[in-house]
């Protein structure tokens, strides 16, 4: 099967020296790479800069990008020619479009007026004690997936922080059905530790549970190859 | 002698899983020091999670932080206790204070009250179109050094992006004043490339130009070394 994986965290620019970053060290989607080629498959891994990636393998092809707008580009044709897609990247919700001093913006009669400026300064002065980001939601990459492809099969990830086990099953599976995902690893960074991943992959009637990264990777293995 | 360097960029966390990153590999402060190890000096690095490192060696020390406020913990003892510090980590001069959706900042008459509220949920929700955040300056840690040890022999970093050569000495030169540095290693990114890296080592009357990291690692030895 070809497997396109996703792994690590965009970075949206502030500047050419600061930009706001989802951490996410790649290390899952790593594993996850590791055990379908292990298997024979092909995989494409779609991952930032910083991310840890895997050896290199005659059966993985590596794309480098930094934010949503490069990867809207780079997976866009990649979902199109995959028969699987492992989306474990943490993607920026947000994007900076502005970012000025607190002493504008209190000026400003009309806030919304600054959403349509942008910074062309090459690196934002540092001079003012406080200043102000602007930022617009960036599109939702999970929710163009199938309109991409509407054969492909979607493990989406969706992270909560400190919730209960109810709120995020039933987060996870607005997902699953909003963006037509097969499955969705649902996991709260509170029970992720350097020993130990807690997961749950859902589908609309079962939750698998798994608790290190070895386990995930190979949750997510079986259930891809079984269904195919 | 005993030297200590920072490396990498610091991150201010937004929430549990964003934050604002100066980007740094770290590369330069590896080369530096490598250098200072090879000629038998203590070397004490303090960097961060994601900069790439010098290997394990007898005499070197390494301190892994995140933001600002953990580089300046860290860092004062430190200072006391070394003959020189070569200051090469990109800091964030921002942090963030609130992160909120725009129809709050629009209602409220008086925007600087939001700079006194702060952000009780973990995860901030990604539901609005636009957020706004708001920031703070931090400390400028170049200008402590001295007053936690006036004997310390200080190296600064100044980056500027796409300055002239006047520009790029002026600023410098006021960092070399302002913070009592013994030089200011002045640099511009759009002269920095993967086989590049153009930049003066610069104290209040003269300019030692360097082309490279290994370069630059080499000019910073030699006035270090040759001023002791």
């Amino acid at each position: 099967m070809k497997i396109l994986i996703t792994s690590g965290g965009t970075t949206e620019s502030i500047d050419t020296v600061r930009g706001i970053t989802n951490h996410s060290t790649g290390t899952l989607g790593k594993y996850i790479s590791e055990k379908f080629l292990a298997q024979g498959h092909q995989v494409s891994l779609v991952t930032t800069k910083s991310a840890v990636k895997p050896q290199e393998h005659d059966n993985l092809d590596i794309y480098v990008i930094s934010n949503v707008d490069s990867l809207i580009k780079t997976i866009e044709p990649l979902v199109k020619s995959h028969d699987v897609l492992i989306h474990s990247m943490a993607v920026s919700d947000y994007t900076p479009v502005y970012m000025t001093d607190l002493d504008e913006v209190k000026q400003r009669k009309d806030i919304a007026q600054l959403l349509t400026k942008e910074n062309k300064e090459t690196k934002i002065s540092s001079k003012s004690d406080y200043q102000v980001l602007f930022l617009k939601k960036t599109p939702k990459v999970i929710s163009l997936v199938k309109n991409w492809n509407p054969n492909i099969q979607l493990i989406g990830f969706k992270l909560l922080v400190g919730v209960s086990k109810d709120e995020l099953f039933a987060v996870a599976r607005e997902s699953l059905v909003n963006n037509q995902a097969r499955y969705i690893l649902a996991n709260d960074l509170s029970e992720i530790t350097p020993n130990q991943h807690h997961a749950y992959l859902l589908d609309s009637e079962n939750a698998y549970e798994a608790w290190t990264k070895a386990d995930i990777a190979q949750l997510i293995f079986e259930k891809v190859t079984h269904d195919d």
